[in-house]
């Protein structure tokens, strides 16, 4: 998507042909600056302290991680070595667990003098495919969004959670990628931006993609969504996920849970956007995914710009006090109207997803 | 209750027997300062910008706002003008308009020159009912936490949202006076402090009674209750409320609405603590109730202590964007599992408010 008019992807192959270039996700909103990833360890960094996030996007870094790591030395031992250091990085998220046993297995037969080349040409075919994959999803969650506006005069308004667009992916976004594709289509579309604490991806990316782009947007707190929704001031709510089980449980940022339930006792739909890598056909209930826990700093505190124009970290809770920071939750496949994948669309169960995926059929069953 | 071991209210009148001492609640956690109002606008204003707040707390601040008023010029234009200015204050909390009528309807009769001493008498009698009803809140809300507790050898673990402390009330507060008489009967208590965004009492407030008091508390994101109930992490949860109506449903801040749905999801008792003067008997369906929209730099921007320990401010969203702030939501009797109220515990509904305020019994099927 654009920046001030100019094209730009969320990572990208530096001009050296080696380095690899991202923005730097934790300046945003006050300050848009990028980072050049060298080794593997800037690549590892920049995923654990969220320069980059978003599934998609973490799951590209981790595959040009690789390949830093094996431009340095591309021996079995070092290929493992940055498999396990990559993959330490964020628990949660399945797109770096796919990416990484792709390299693994493409990387692993192959001679150490062969693997620099392919882990490249691999990482930058994963970035492509990103992207086509969330165009796809924009197109079909589209009609949803036209369905929508469909005998509406006035605006359609989105309640979206989080941050699930260009920047959380290598473009496009997800979550985001219909309503890109309604506003250019000239479809009146007003977006309702969850700020989402702890990290305010919504109030910080979200709002600024947005704004970018032209999308009419109002921020919130996290806390208001369920009163909207009541008011019947949202017509339908997207969301990304990280982890979607094979039936249909969707692990998201948290919070994403008490919107659904809030979505469902309004006859609000509740449609959650991802691309087909972020299906772990391995896990049928969404309890069982493993829920990141970080630091409490980020709940005690909060960074922004303060009147002097310096991003400034501020503390909010009595000295002493403690959090818990809980960086995901779980929405039961029953709360989701339904999924839209770059296959299309389908019901949040195993059924609705083997009408897309039909050759995970045995594998979905056999879990 | 104390503060570094010794007793306060959070109102008081001062020493010279005319002015009234407030604890200034926007400086809280990082600094404990009092205020000194002496004329009805320095009560009108202490209430409209938050320097006092909570429904009960409110009230009592109108009431000596009334006293000041009169103290000035007991006329009846200005004891008119005096109320009207208060009531215009915060539109929805209940106990302001409830002590402005009983003030009004028992100064409107008197003498000029009577008016100033029953003004300050009535006032200081509703502080007095107000520290009354919430010990009884306190002792009925009491027997549900040690339900809770039965059995367990471990934590009763509680949720609460926003500030229902006795920072909200004269004394003792609604919601947490059943945890601090827990507390110090020996029950194992543990409180999850929502930060209730955007003005963050819970992470200030709350978190800073909690803290003072010796009772253990974490503050979460408001996001973050959801996944704790999903995960039995949370034993019951326990709000205030600004207004509740006839039949049960409950008006109090933006969030709490989302709380009670997962405690429903989750089998988790959701109760509502509140004095009785909360009750609006005129009111049957809670979307009826007023919902306040509050400035939009409260959502945009957030105060806090920066490393050099001042307060100070910051912007969190990118420059142009725009914020909606509502200030409550109201949550559906049917999401409620019992109201805690000065007369005891019961349904919340208009058969079980009526079982403890029998004498309503005509007011409530007439409206």
């Amino acid at each position: 998507m654009k920046i001030d008019g100019r094209p730009y992807r969320s990572i990208w192959l530096d001009k050296d042909g080696r380095s690899v270039v991202v923005i730097d996700q934790t300046r945003l909103p006050h300050s848009f600056e990028t980072r050049r990833l060298v080794m593997v360890e800037d690549a590892a960094h920049a995923i654990s302290s969220m320069v980059v996030r978003g599934a998609p996007l973490i799951g590209a870094t981790a595959a040009y991680g690789v390949a830093l790591a094996l431009a340095e030395d591309p021996s079995d031992a070092n290929l493992e070595n940055a498999i396990t250091l990559l993959a330490s990085t964020r628990p949660t998220a399945a797109n770096l667990r796919w990416a990484l046993e792709d390299l693994g297995r493409r990387l692993r037969p192959l001679a150490t003098d062969e693997r620099v080349a392919v882990a490249y040409r691999r990482a930058a075919e994963i970035c492509d495919e990103d992207v086509a994959i969330n165009r796809a999803i924009g197109e079909h969650g589209l009609t949803l969004v036209e369905e929508a506006a469909d005998g509406k005069d006035s605006t359609v308004n989105v309640l979206t959670h989080c941050n699930a667009g260009w920047l959380a992916t290598v473009d496009w976004g997800t979550a985001l990628a219909p309503l890109y594709m309604a506003h250019d289509k000239g479809i009146t579309v007003h977006v309702w931006v969850d700020e989402t604490r702890p990290r305010n991806q919504g109030a910080a990316l979200t709002a600024w993609e947005l704004a970018r782009h032209g999308v009419p947007h109002t921020v919130i707190v996290d806390n208001a969504g369920g009163h909207l929704m009541q008011q019947g001031m949202v017509d339908l709510c997207i969301t990304g996920t990280d982890r979607t089980t094979a039936r249909g449980d969707v692990c998201n940022k948290i919070g994403t849970y008490l919107k659904a339930l809030a979505a469902g006792d309004n006859d609000v739909p509740f449609y959650v956007a991802l691309p087909h890598p972020t299906i772990d056909w391995t896990l049928e209930d969404g309890a069982d995914t493993p829920i990141e826990q970080r630091a409490e700093d980020e709940v005690l505190t909060i960074t922004g710009r303060d009147e002097a124009g310096q991003e400034t970290k501020v503390a909010l809770t009595p000295a002493g006090s403690r959090a818990a920071n809980y960086a995901f939750d779980v929405t039961p496949a029953r709360l989701v109207t339904a999924l839209i994948t770059d296959r299309g669309v389908c019901e949040a169960s195993r059924k609705g997803l083997l009408t897309l995926f039909p050759e995970r059929g045995g594998e979905a069953s056999s879990s």
